[in-house]
């Protein structure tokens, strides 16, 4: 009986996975051929840049993807407000490391201060201090007062995927002050979350514990790392620090939110989106400008291709991923103040590199579903559908409704190189590779679409 | 009986998996760890620079690549002598586009001439036509003569892999020129086998056919390309084209040959290879640099783990890939002359971007063989192992001897952005891309040295 019932099935399955691919080259040649999105990258980055929560510039990029998001052709886009923190870098940060025993032995570094740390008022001197992991400076907590801990936990070059090394070592950016300060250290300075062949330090943002002074934090690049680790082995070293970050009153920013209407499902909701915010030392190419420009160019395609989803898609542009998630946590509190039903939500915030796949959380019958799909996504470069992701912004509907989530997984080689420095810019992201992550992010949205979860 | 069978065997099988498993990831993290690579990449891109046959440069490559496998540890470093074509680019190279209804609209052209392509020795003037495929060149021929042919064939953006646009396309460059002046046509211009975002000419390489006059030909960057086509519609326009191409008398370069001699079949042999060669234009850094220090690591990585090879392993850098494939011509005539039993080859000439696979020509029953390690792959970056690819350096040794054969095939996004350009340099070339194609290189030659084929 079932065999026959498979039997009787067979045709309809492959029908409808035919028809299902059809489409999805419809959707790729549509992206491949006729795709905004990297223009659009250039206007954001470009004449907007660095669009860090509270500044001037998120602003103007809120109204650029409004705007652009109706251009689009959208049903309706609106604005969701939310809190934000206010921090900003100032001007005139420096470190310089100085041999004591020697004063003509000075080396300036290259720094820049973690994001939401507190400035100094005079500069800092005092002693350097080479750590290398949590279990040292507990090891070491007498030999901490008074001084600057360094901090030089490398990325493990044997991991496959980056996001593993970022994985391990992120804890020294975002809880190494507040760590240090416990032991009565007066900075940190962190060795840079990346395996970049240059020196550019990468920022990033920290969370200071309240029960310890908040003492001023700066990464520095590899070089500079390497040279801190290599010298304070011999003689007696200190660093002169000033830092200028404040942390102003909290103020007002926006998620843009732009909806394709559900034919069938008006009122279930899938989400697409990536974030807005981006650090203020870079043009927040990669991070999130990729994700961002992606998930616009999919409203776009699915406009040319008229298309009419059965359920009503949302297109979010995040604000404040970077150092508060405002933006993604206002937008599940929205959602269940309105008691929206959401049944999915992808995140692209890992770079507009070349596909790879899709990391899920949700049920393993969910997964199991999604899997069978590889072989509709697997031409255009995706390769697996596992479980283990999805991203900052939509982890709060995940947290509140249950919602399945994913992230979009690109290749992650080159991820780090460019993560929070300066080198994240418009130049360092390939057309081609930046449009095939919307196509696997489309074609995956179309199958959640029709097939539901 | 045959369960039986199956079932004793499981044990070995997986033992033997488990082995492959924990050497494989031992190379893995030797590389990753200690790659050389990058380093050795530097030094062949900006030490030496591009290095076409011929050329000064490329004898320094081959003194170089000597003393670095030496160095590596090889049990013998030898060079197998090879004639090869000596052409020069010359100097003076332009080409400007005029309106010849108005003095004032003139375009000085971005060019490159194709590589073997002849000069004029007076400056050409003459009426520009654009052809977009050789069927239209056949339908137009009665009005080619004494024109400027244009071909300006796009890459198709739908294709997935871009080699596929290559495949396409490249006749345009290498037979373009005779079979416009098979129809009197006086020059040709082709626009450049990329989807680079710039304006960049790529160079390549061309056949004459010696029936027909060998006309000057060069390359146009994309926005040059678009700005002929778009303007030619309206009004009379005229080139005026000059280029220096030259080609010297043949002259003699060399393979580098370094090799591990196998423990147990040492008059068998495994060939990995790159080219040593590059356009003059160019670094050679992806094409073919990245090829050649991959193969110089993976001996490096051997000799570092003390691996022992049970067959005799060749490592190779050959000669004048790029516009006479004479290198990889002589290291098959010479492997017949010498009764070599070439068992397998494997070639890196696809760049030095992040891994996806392997494109192999051998029989049905190997290439199944071979599938069978695609798990043991898999943690590295390689999702295929596929039928339908080898390189032109080893093509040579499959044609004699059927011998099985494959390229290292990594992602293709970004490789016609630079390829035969001036961006093909040592900045465009990602680390730990580089050496995760190392990576999975080495493994997949120790898994056919271990089990054979």
């Amino acid at each position: 009986m079932k065999k026959i019932l498979l039997l009787l099935l067979l045709p309809i399955v492959a029908n409808s996975q035919q028809t299902d691919s059809l489409f999805i080259k419809k959707i790729a040649d549509e992206i491949l051929t006729n795709g905004k999105a990297y223009d659009l990258l250039y206007h954001l980055t470009k004449k907007i840049g660095g669009r860090l929560a509270g500044s001037p510039q998120y602003n103007k990029a809120v109204n650029w993807g409004f705007n652009t998001m109706q251009q689009m052709g959208a049903d309706k886009v609106f604005l969701q407000e939310c809190i934000v923190p206010h921090w900003v870098r100032g001007v005139g940060d420096f470190a310089t490391l100085q041999n004591t025993n020697s004063s003509s032995v000075k080396k300036q570094l290259n720094i820049t201060a973690i994001g939401n740390s507190l400035g100094n008022t005079k500069i800092i001197k005092a002693p350097i201090i080479l750590i290398h992991n949590f279990q040292e400076l507990e090891n070491k907590k007498e030999e901490v007062k008074g001084k600057i801990v360094f901090y030089n936990a490398a990325f493990n070059p044997t991991n496959i995927r980056t996001f593993k090394s970022y994985g391990e070592t992120a804890s020294y950016r975002v809880n190494g002050a507040s760590r240090a300060a416990k032991y009565g250290a007066v900075a940190v300075i962190v060795r840079s979350l990346t395996e970049a062949t240059d020196n550019h330090p990468h920022t990033g943002t920290l969370r200071y514990n309240d029960s310890f002074p908040k003492i001023p934090a700066v990464c520095v690049g590899l070089k500079d790392a390497d040279y801190i680790a290599q010298n304070i082995k011999k003689g007696n070293w200190q660093v002169a620090l000033k830092t200028n970050g404040k942390l102003l009153p909290d103020t007002i920013n926006h998620n843009v939110i732009a909806e394709l209407k559900g034919t069938e499902f008006p009122n279930e909701y899938i989400t697409i989106g990536g974030h807005l915010d981006s650090w203020d030392v870079s043009e927040g190419a990669h991070d999130d400008g990729a994700g961002v420009v992606q998930t616009i160019e999919i409203l776009r395609a699915f406009k040319a291709l008229g298309y009419q989803p059965k359920h009503t898609i949302r297109f979010v542009l995040f604000a404040n991923e970077e150092n508060g998630t405002k933006g993604g946590l206002k937008y599940a509190e929205k959602a269940k103040e309105n008691k929206e039903q959401h049944i999915f939500a992808l995140e692209s915030d890992a770079g507009g590199f070349t596909p790879r796949g899709f990391l899920f959380t949700m049920d393993k019958e969910k997964l199991a579903k999604v899997k069978l799909w590889l072989p509709l996504l697997k031409p255009y470069g995706t390769e697996a559908l596992d479980a283990g992701g999805g991203g900052a912004d939509i982890g709060p509907l995940n947290k509140t409704f249950n919602t399945p989530i994913a992230g979009f997984m690109p290749d992650t080689q080159r991820y780090f190189d460019v993560h929070h420095s300066v080198n994240d810019i418009f130049e360092n992201v390939n057309k081609r590779e930046l449009l095939l992550g919307a196509v696997n992010m489309a074609a995956l949205i179309y199958l959640i679409d029709q097939h539901s979860l």
